[in-house]
């Protein structure tokens, strides 16, 4: 029984298994032969509502020949009301995978660990692998392999996604620049749960090595993150649940916007991505944002494509 | 690419062609052959709740071989969190066609505008094209062809149920008799988009020419609108979105009823159409909408068929 | 066109074909070649939320090559907003079944009477006919013929739970004991209904004769129902729109508590069975729950093949 629970836990063949498959199921969209979830449902548990997340998930179920149940916050309250290892249970015998996005990561393990069926972390507090493996994926599609080159990410190094393309690049072999202020980098446990090892520091940037070989930068410096990297990646800097720390969060954050002196640091050509929704003005302005809307409208898309491989990995 | 946003918009041909078309879905329900929608998933994107609306769209969309995402309001705030121009590129990669319904016409137009989908307007503030093409195809079902007959509206003349048959009649040549108070007679840019032309008026009524050669009354005498109707049609006076102004509207609409006194006026046998829901002792008595119910619940359905026309025409 | 609406009209023949026939579903799981409900589309009218019982009814529907429409209380507010028979009218030309999931009984009475479309009761306040007859699916598949057999229920004993267990058991021929407080006995109402008639009773117990010839026990001793019982079942004493009796519920019914002093009493092996779900603590205690596990869940998966044969029987 395998899960995708999150990046931290996945190997480093079975992600290049999952990458190198998405372009098979991009190539092959409805044309598709092998409807290997035919006769099975699946049931989307979502605690926090999403329609990229949600739609790419439902869209790839039914063409991989599944039929879908979504649930959301009302119909299922996860962790509250029944205890998760009930509703797993329960679950577990009447559909054929989950895919899960909520708070607190424990609550996917938990689902796991007693429904006895496919699991896959749609979103955590904790981890975002379904869009960190979509978004190397649409790197290596529209420019090169990632291996060895510079991933700048400017926002909330804390966050999920930033946790996640941390564990990626720990595994994968390129680098990673994050860029944010200090009490938004990543957490010291996460740093030990990747393997960093810290090699050099001054006031405004650390230097790890990653297990991979590769190199974790962290900096409350945007040149030093952006200069030369490859790829320039920002996130919303508020996301579901943080509405609270509004205001706070777009004032430590506003300096680290990518825009056009940001971009004029990076590799020539290095594209621009973002998970989505944007916010124009905050964590990036509307000309950048434009400019880069192929990539990013791109890397939405393929969202579907390589949540579709995840899905051909974990049936198999 | 075909969208079917208004029927401001929608020449006499295309309406005529769904409208010839939808018998044969009425009659072929439960014996399609022709899955031409088969593969694809559909989004219905839904602002405001509808029973009737969403029900006969997933239905149809699934007879003619179409999976179905329904998004609600909580699922995806249409012009809010993120600009409708996103939402609509990312979906517009993800799914076969959307339906949506909303409050802003513009919403409509700029999800159509960029997500390169045939998007179907399924409700707005100032259209309802999917009722009142059902409504017409349903006179011609159970009475005789529209053309040169006159269909009598009773209520809020400035309503999008209400212009959707301006704009209809403006281009299939039946008349309309708008009865209404004063403030709710359609407004003034709504007749110049019809092409109405003022032909006569007295204190009560105004008579227009229409560019179909059929004529626009709008008065606020309810025997000069019922007079030898061969339609007498009404709607619900308070909608979703307009709870505010329930008192003045119901005091001010209310000598606006379709009862026995105003079948009486009408032509022998025309029947009472309404687009449901439908507050007894309000817009219509019980026993007027009781007496029509074949008639109502038949208009309900052929929403179903319709839809199914409107599916294929816009798939051409 | 059949129904099913309540135990209480369900009868012994009907019931008996059900259960006979549960089995073969539950063996044909994944292998279903006879697929009765291709082409159609059910709604389900859900005015409360669950998640055990949409998902059971969402799969198995889907199993039997139907799709499904999903309506909460949000969709469509049943008796609110729009007269049931309107709702019924409109949905009865559209879907081919319905489930509803609401309060009143009257609701899916109503429903029924004016739909003309096969109609489930997924629960209401008077009645829950799918889970009781899953549950006697699942006693005699687990242990045997439940024909006189002894029933202890513990909790609520005025409960729609409780009331389908008493209309159950004055046909198929079990006793049933309930143990409960004064005030949560059976209703004088249900009683009559039931066809019980009183044989004795004394300051705790009254003992009735039931239409099948076999016993009604009410009583506020525990040891009385639980002594020699071949099943204890208990329910959630705080169930969804109870909530404002937390206190007084929770007080008066912790003496009812199941748990391995109760299970003691029963006959040796005596399964405990929960509708879910359970708060430990409270109606059962957490030792007693996990040991009956294995009996709990294949319960809840039970709902899956019992309500497939429940369609079965329906669409015939």
């Amino acid at each position: 029984m395998k899960h995708l629970l999150s990046l931290e836990k996945l190997n480093r063949s079975d992600m290049e298994y999952i990458l190198n498959n998405t372009m098979l199921f991009k190539k092959n969209r409805g044309k598709e032969t092998d409807l290997f979830l035919k006769n099975q449902v699946w049931a989307l548990l979502f605690s926090k509502s999403s329609t990229r997340t949600r739609v790419s998930f439902e869209v790839g179920l039914r063409e991989l020949g599944a039929d879908v149940i979504f649930l959301n916050a009302k119909d299922i309250q996860l962790g509250r009301g029944e205890p998760i290892k009930d509703t797993a249970r329960v679950l577990g015998r009447m559909v054929h995978g989950a895919i899960i996005r909520t708070y607190a990561q424990q609550e996917v393990e938990e689902f796991a660990a007693y429904s006895n069926i496919p699991t896959i972390n749609a979103l955590t507090d904790d981890e975002h692998p379904c869009q960190i493996l979509t978004d190397i994926f649409t790197f290596q599609e529209i420019r090169e392999p990632i291996y060895a080159k510079t991933v700048a990410f400017f926002g909330d190094g804390s966050s999920n996604v930033a946790n996640s393309w941390l564990f990626a690049s720990s595994k994968l072999g390129f680098n990673l620049a994050i860029a944010s202020p200090a009490n938004f980098q990543p957490k010291k446990n996460t740093l030990i749960r990747s393997g960093a090892v810290e090699e050099k520091s001054d006031n405004h940037t650390k230097v790890f090595k990653l297990p991979s070989g590769s190199r974790l930068i962290l900096t409350d410096l945007i040149d030093v993150a952006a200069k030369d990297a490859d790829l320039l990646y920002t996130d919303v800097w508020v996301s579901m649940g943080k509405e609270a720390e509004l205001e706070t969060r777009i004032n430590q954050l506003s300096p680290y916007q990518v825009n056009k002196s940001v971009v004029a640091l990076a590799k020539k050509g290095a594209p621009v991505m973002h998970c989505l929704p944007a916010y124009r003005g905050k964590e990036i302005d509307e000309e950048t944002f434009e400019a880069n809307a192929d990539a990013i409208f791109t890397q939405a898309e393929n969202r579907l494509h390589t949540q579709k491989s995840i899905l051909r990995w974990i049936t198999l």
